[in-house]
C-alpha cells in the first residue's frame, strides 16, 4: 500500500473511532475543523491554500498531504501549488524543506493516480 | 506614538541598517522575500493571505502587522481578514488568540486612520 | 496602570470586539475553548493546570498570565504551581526561563493583590 | 513487531548508549527529567497528565506515547485521557489532530494488550 | 532605563527570587543552564554561538539578548556575529526577521556602551 | 537498505525534482542554503555545529541527520557532538529526546560505517 492510501486509510479509521467516543469538546472542534474550510468570503480554494501554507510553515506531514489532496481536488494548478509552497518556505526557513519534498513527492504521487488532472 | 507607528519606524531603520552590514547571504534573504509576495501564478492578494495565516499560527505579532497592512493596501475586506483569522485560529489553536485580539486591534487602527477603506 | 491590569482590560475590550465580528467560526472556538476548563472527568482544577503548561511550553505570556489568574482562584498553592512550573520548563527547556520569569512575577502580583491568598 | 513494541526497544537502547557516554550534562538532564514527575506537591498522576498534554500541544509522537503508557500505569481513565486530550486540541489547534489519532491509537492498542485495565 | 538595562535588571530579580522558592528541580535546572556553556570539547565562544543560533531560530528576544551579550563578551566580531544571524534565518525562514531587528539593535546598543570592543 | 541509505536516496532525488520546476524562488533559496555554510567569518565546522543545534531544537530528523553527517564529513569529534547535542538538549527541554536518540544512532550508524573516522 503506498503511503498515500495507508494516511487515507488510517484517518478514516482513527476519525471515526474519535468521534465515536463520548468528548463533546472534540467532536465540535472536529466538526469546527470542516466548516471553517467551506466557502464564504473567501472561497473554499484559497483557503486550502491557507491550510497548506499554514501547515508547511508548521511542518506536520500529514496535515500537507492532507491539503495537497484537497487543493488539487479544488482545481490548484502545480505553478500555484509551488508558489504556496514557496511562500511557505521563505516564512518557515530551510527546517521546512523536508516537508517540502514529501509534499512534492505526494503531488507527483496524485498526479500519477489522476492523469487527467 | 502609535504602537503601529512606533512598529513602521523601527521596521524601516533597522532594515537599512541590517542591509547596510556586509553579509550577503542576509541581503539575498531580504529580496527573497519581497519578491515571493510578487504577482505570479497566484496573485499578491492571495499571497499576502498566505503569509498572513503562516504568522498567525507561527505566531509573530510584528508579521501578522506587517501582512495586515499589506492585506489592507490590496483590498481585503473585513469579512476576509475575519475569515484568514479564523483558518489561523482552528488551525493553531487559543494559543493563538492573544496574536488575534492584537491583529484585529491593528485592523481597527488602519480603518480608523484611512476612513474610506 | 499594573501589566496585569492592561493585560485584563485589553483582553475583555478586545474579545468583546471579536465576539461582536460576523464570523460564526471565531465564535464557536472561543465558547470551545471555555467548555473545555470545565468540570468533568477531570476537574476545572487540573484543566487548569493542563493550560497553565501546555501555554508555557508553547512560551504564550499572555496564556500563561491567564491560567496563572485562574490557577490561583481554584486554590492552587505555589508549591503546586512551582512544580508545574517545573514541568513546563524541563519538557520545554531553557528557552522557557524568560516566560517563568514573568509567570512568577505575576504569581507575586496577584498574592500581593489579594494577601489572604 | 507493533510500533508500540519498536519504540520500548529503540527507547530503552539508545537512553543506555546515551548515559553510557561521556556527557555529564546530558546524564543530569535525564535524571532531572525523571526526577520531574515523582510524586510532590502534584501527584505523579497530574504531573503525567501535564506531560502528555505539553507533548500534545508541542506535537511530539514518542512523548506522547511515552506519557500515554505512564497514564495508564497511573490508572488514568479513558474518559480522563480524552479530556486531556481535548485541552490539548483546543490550546494547540487542528495541527495536533495528527498526533491525536496516533495516541488514541496508542490507548487501543495499550487497552488490548492489558484487558483489564 | 534602556531595554538592555530593564532586561538586565529584571533577569536579575527574578532569578534569585525563582532560586530562592523551595524547588529543587527549578534550581537543578538552572545550574545545568550554565553548566552546558562552559569550556569543554567546545569552547565557550563556540557554546554561545550555538546557544545564539538556537535562541533565534525558536524566537525567543530575551534569549538572543542574553547570548549577544554573552557573546560580545567572547570577543565575536560583528562579522562573525552576522554569520550566525544569517544561519538562524536561513534555518527559520523570514518569521526570525523581527527578532534579527531586535538582535541588532542590540549589537549596536552594546558597541555604544563600550566603544573599545 | 538503512534509513541512513532511504534518507539520502529520497533527499537526492526530491532536490532534484524540486530544483526542476519552474519556480526561481524556491531555487534562490536552495541556492541559499548551500552557501550560508561555506567559509567565511566563522568556519564551515562552526556553521555545521549551528545548523545542527537549530535543527535539534527545532526538532527536525531529516535536518539533524544531513548536518550530523556534515559535521562528522568536518572531522568534528564523539565528544564535541555530544556537547553540541547537550546544548540543543538543554535550550530545547525534554522533547528534544527522541531526536537525540536518532541523531546518536545517526552517528553510530555513520561511524560503523566509515571505521576510521
Amino acid at each position: 500500500m503506498s503511503k498515500l492510501a495507508e494516511f487515507r486509510q488510517f484517518r478514516e479509521k482513527m476519525n471515526e473511532r474519535i468521534l465515536a467516543a463520548d468528548n463533546l469538546e472534540i467532536r465540535r472542534f472536529f466538526a469546527l475543523d470542516s466548516r471553517v474550510y467551506e466557502n464564504g468570503a473567501l472561497d473554499t480554494r484559497t483557503k486550502e491554500l491557507l491550510g497548506l501554507v499554514a501547515s508547511m510553515v508548521l511542518r506536520c506531514d500529514d496535515c500537507i498531504t492532507y491539503h495537497v489532496v484537497r487543493c488539487m481536488e479544488e482545481g490548484i494548478t502545480d505553478a500555484e501549488m509551488f508558489e504556496a509552497f514557496s511562500v511557505g518556505l521563505v516564512v518557515g526557513g530551510s527546517i521546512v524543506i523536508p516537508h517540502l519534498r514529501r509534499a512534492v513527492a505526494t503531488v507527483d504521487e496524485l498526479r500519477a493516480e489522476n492523469p487527467g488532472t
